[in-house]
């Protein structure tokens, strides 16, 4: 019991020496990383640069202890971050005290909301953001990322949380670039795309075991962020119009809860019920996978809680709001983690780093931060997921362009939402106008399958209808007009057989539909049965008159329905491997 | 192609002398019931009781034009008309020209979305309101039309759109109830509700037909209205605090668009989507009941058309929103209705009416009225449905309750919303968590069914799982669960057989679910196999990788499956009648 709720009894007790240094390489890899990517990614929210150490301190330390996977890397991660801003910005202008109020409040939000789905196992609702949302959605939302950052990759004010605000404000700004920050944002892209794929082989080169060369190649941020702090402090390229960090409080964040505003907490419900779902089933798709792979297991519930206390941590230390993010949790797996005490350690070098690091920071440029945000949101575009779908099912491309426009055009929230309604909406579509199909009889068989594309024998005295969808009030009335069609086309039928096997259930809609069926099939001599019910439905229909009033039989099986409605020609038909003699004779 | 458009074409030409008795009578019945009802429900509507009068003309000549609905007595009804209040008052105070404006719009922009629905042949979207939602609110919209006209029943000044407004006005206006009112109003309702069982027979008995009797009984209205009027005339009810309707302009309505207000067309335009909706489903509903009787049809399309322009046409005749009636659709259909003509001769006759009758209604009291709506919407209460739902099906019993609940305590809007969103809501999330049921093989049977619901065959080496439900994106992680759990439960595990004939479809996310389960499968050292996969489905899977990638086959059907993979159990099964020898060996 004790277990369930703090899963770090699970690995605590038997952490070996072995576990320590793998976590600890791991730890200091992720850490190094961490510092740059946090600034960052509190920079992306609008937010001063300790918000995002702020959010690796708490939060990390809290998931060590709540969390069930192993390799997870909490803290700040763009796509939540771009969410943050876009939230807050629209109560509160960034900057102001009001608007990191708003984000400590997303993040305190979004907790509660996390914590109470894990605590209540309302996990499943992530399960209503279908693949082809959340790959629109986290492509869209990087290209709103990397728009963002052209204001500190050009040092000129463009601004805008969409494309149609973004683009005219690049227009609008074509004459206040600042050559200086376009070289030094060059120079610094043209390196970090380089160090992905080129460092680690040159380190390799120069001796180093593969493995480390490519731990080591992840330095290439503290590199980036080292030497251009170096430059901007030696050069004096302030003066030149590249803007630089300043100042970062130093010491630990002071705690306690943001002023309480019930009518920003109310603007903000919304927001936070998104940034919860979009954290939870980023973190929980990364864990999964990884914890396949190792033949681990992550528990939902148990992740949900995790991050919502995690949040809340954040919320409660002036940070921002987290979640488990793809780029460290991979460099973490990569590195050998073991445990979640990682987490735990890459926390207290954080909390060392900002006691002892931060006025080292003064120097840093903006535009550093915001080519390590460029370098890292690249991972997240997947163009090629669009065609892909699409060609798949067209509902699917559908749904995932929706989204993709929708974020792009009007924000992650109308994106989002788009992309929920329109994947739900479609396939309430889909099943108002199920697939019905008339079967006949294999040859040969006991089987039947659709008259359309197999040869089968067929009644003219027994119309065999299977349904493909459970019958429910959207497509009530479809099954009913098909039926009473071919009442009207069939001048010699005698027997309607309702082939139930696709059926999963039968809502009350549905049911008078059938007994308006019965009834009119009953007016025109014609007897109504039902085959291959399955188990639940049987006992729902049970729960009704419909069983009682319907004309005909409820059989096991459609043979066993044809064998007694049109007995010598399904016998004959079963027998014989061919079913031409039959189907002439038919 | 003209008669598509103009189903008048349909009966004009072959108009016939029985026809126009038959159309003439029941014309003559429907229009001595729609002159009080009409008045009635302008003033359920918060309008002038000319309003219902002239709803009563144009619309009925165009339905009579492009309606296919022989019975239907289109016309202004009571659901509508709280509808109209509802949404009207939400933008102005009734009695105001502001508050007519209103109403006007909303029958024009109804009126436009239901013919946009019918040129467009979306009437399928009614079909997303299922029954227990629509008798849920039919019936609390009831109770809400009758607390409406308790002011005019009481002689008091009781207002309020919803339950928890209305009752703290009927406590706080205890002491303004006017005795005369309710003395007329208790003799004119018990008169009524004695005339909807008692007057027949006791026509019947003074020598006349049934048929005739029943006919006539209809014109109780008629007799309330005369009685209550001549009264009130003769005696000066007024003077004792009883309302009157006063002046009613006499003449045909004047013709012309409403002041236009982009603005205000705006605030209506979901309550006119609301009110197309409901107007639209309560009209088609009694028109295919009254079709399906005497085997005629309607066609769903058309009747949107018809009804779009009936309410166009009642918003430039300063009207208000109108759609086809129960009460008097019955009697017109009772009264032995013939052709839609029947529609145009009552339109004629209010028409006439206006012109002579109205000086004379000035003395009419409110309460008449008021007590005719009491009793014409007494049949719209079925309060037994609730429980009957219930039973049947706890998901539309709750989406049925919620509608009523929502509707009594927040008004007709939020009580559709709430009852719509609901349906659908349990529907997906019923389908979120699809029946799995493990399969085994019938004895003697190529039939393979659960196994916790019949004796069957099973082979330790395979497991054969059988999903009742399309695979989409909220239950795509169910069934990668149950497969990966059976995994780790059956160590003797060889082969796994998913059995589709209740999968529908299969979307992008189920199909990366489905290809984790493959690989996770193939590491296993598992084969993954597919069996009576439908046609539509296979098409599908065709599109993608997965069927290329599959480490097992894909079989015509169950049965084949296991005779392939577990080949001696499944034929012996089949030759046996009993599977007792079989389980024992097994």
């Amino acid at each position: 019991m004790l277990q369930r709720y703090l899963p770090i009894l699970s690995w605590l007790p038997g952490y070996s020496r072995a576990d320590l240094t793998n976590d600890a390489i791991a730890a200091a890899v992720v850490t190094i990383m961490l510092i740059p990517q946090g600034m960052a990614y509190a920079m992306l929210a609008g937010l001063p640069p300790q918000a995002g150490l702020y959010g690796a301190i708490l939060p990390l330390l809290l998931y060590a202890v709540f969390g069930t996977s192993r390799p997870l890397a909490v803290g700040p991660v763009a796509v939540v971050a771009l969410m943050t801003a876009a939230s807050a910005g629209a109560i509160a202008q960034a900057g102001s005290a009001e608007f990191h109020y708003a984000a400590l409040w997303l993040a305190l939000i979004s907790g509660a909301l996390m914590l109470a789905m894990g605590l209540f196992r309302l996990g499943f609702i992530a399960n209503f953001l279908s693949h082809p949302v959340i790959s629109g959605f986290i492509t869209a939302a990087g290209i709103l990322i990397a728009a963002s950052q052209l204001r500190h990759l050009l040092g000129a004010p463009i601004g805008g949380k969409t494309l149609p605000q973004v683009i005219p404000s690049i227009v609008a700004n074509l004459g206040n670039i600042n050559p200086a920050t376009v070289i030094v944002s060059a120079a610094l892209l043209a390196f970090l795309f380089w160090a992905r794929k080129g460092a680690a082989p040159l380190l390799e080169r120069f001796g180093l075991a593969p493995a480390s060369a490519k731990l080591l190649a992840k330095t290439a941020l503290l590199v980036a962020v080292v030497v251009s702090t170096l430059l901007a402090w030696g050069l004096g390229l302030e003066r030149f119009g590249i803007a630089i960090l300043g100042d970062i409080p130093r010491g630990l964040p002071e705690f306690g809860l943001p002023p309480m505003d019930l009518g920003l907490i109310q603007l903000l419900l919304v927001p936070a019920v998104m940034i919860a779902i979009v954290g939870y089933v980023e973190s929980i798709s990364i864990a999964q996978t990884l914890a396949a792979k190792k033949r681990q297991s992550v528990n939902p519930d148990n992740e949900l809680i995790a991050l919502g206390l995690a949040n809340i941590g954040a919320g409660v230390s002036n940070a921002m709001p987290v979640t488990g993010g793809l780029s460290r949790t991979i460099v973490n797996y990569d590195a050998g983690v073991s445990t979640p005490a990682a987490g735990a350690m890459t926390a207290l070098s954080i909390g060392a780093a900002i006691m002892v690091l931060t006025p080292l920071m003064y120097f840093l440029p903006r535009a550093t931060l915001a080519a390590i945000i460029i370098v890292a949101v690249l991972s997240l575009l997947d163009f090629r997921a669009l065609p892909r779908t699409w060609a798949y099912s067209r509902a699917d491309g559908a749904a995932m362009a929706a989204t993709m426009v929708f974020t792009l055009l009007m924000g992650v929230e109308m994106g989002l939402m788009a992309g929920v309604g329109l994947s739900l909406g479609l396939f309430l579509f889909r099943t108002s106008r199920p697939h019905m199909a008339v079967v006949g009889q294999v040859a040969g068989t006991e089987h039947f399958r659709n008259v359309e594309r197999h040869r089968v024998v067929t009644d003219p005295a027994v119309f065999a209808i299977r349904v493909d969808e459970s019958l429910y009030f959207p497509n009530a009335r479809a099954l009913e007009d098909r039926i009473v069609q071919a009442l009207s086309d069939q001048p010699d039928l005698r027997h309607v057989v309702l082939q139930c096997t696709a059926v999963n259930y039968i809502d009350a809609s549905a049911l008078e539909s059938l007994e308006a069926v019965n009834t009119r099939l009953k007016d025109g001599g014609v007897t109504f049965h039902l085959s291959e019910v399955k188990g639940p439905v049987m006992d729902q229909l049970a729960r009704g008159h419909f069983l009682h009033d319907l004309t005909g039989e409820v059989f096991l099986t459609q043979f066993d329905a044809m064998a007694k409605l049109s007995p010598d020609l399904t016998r004959s038909c079963a027998a014989e491997q061919r079913c031409d003699t039959l189907l002439r004779s038919a």
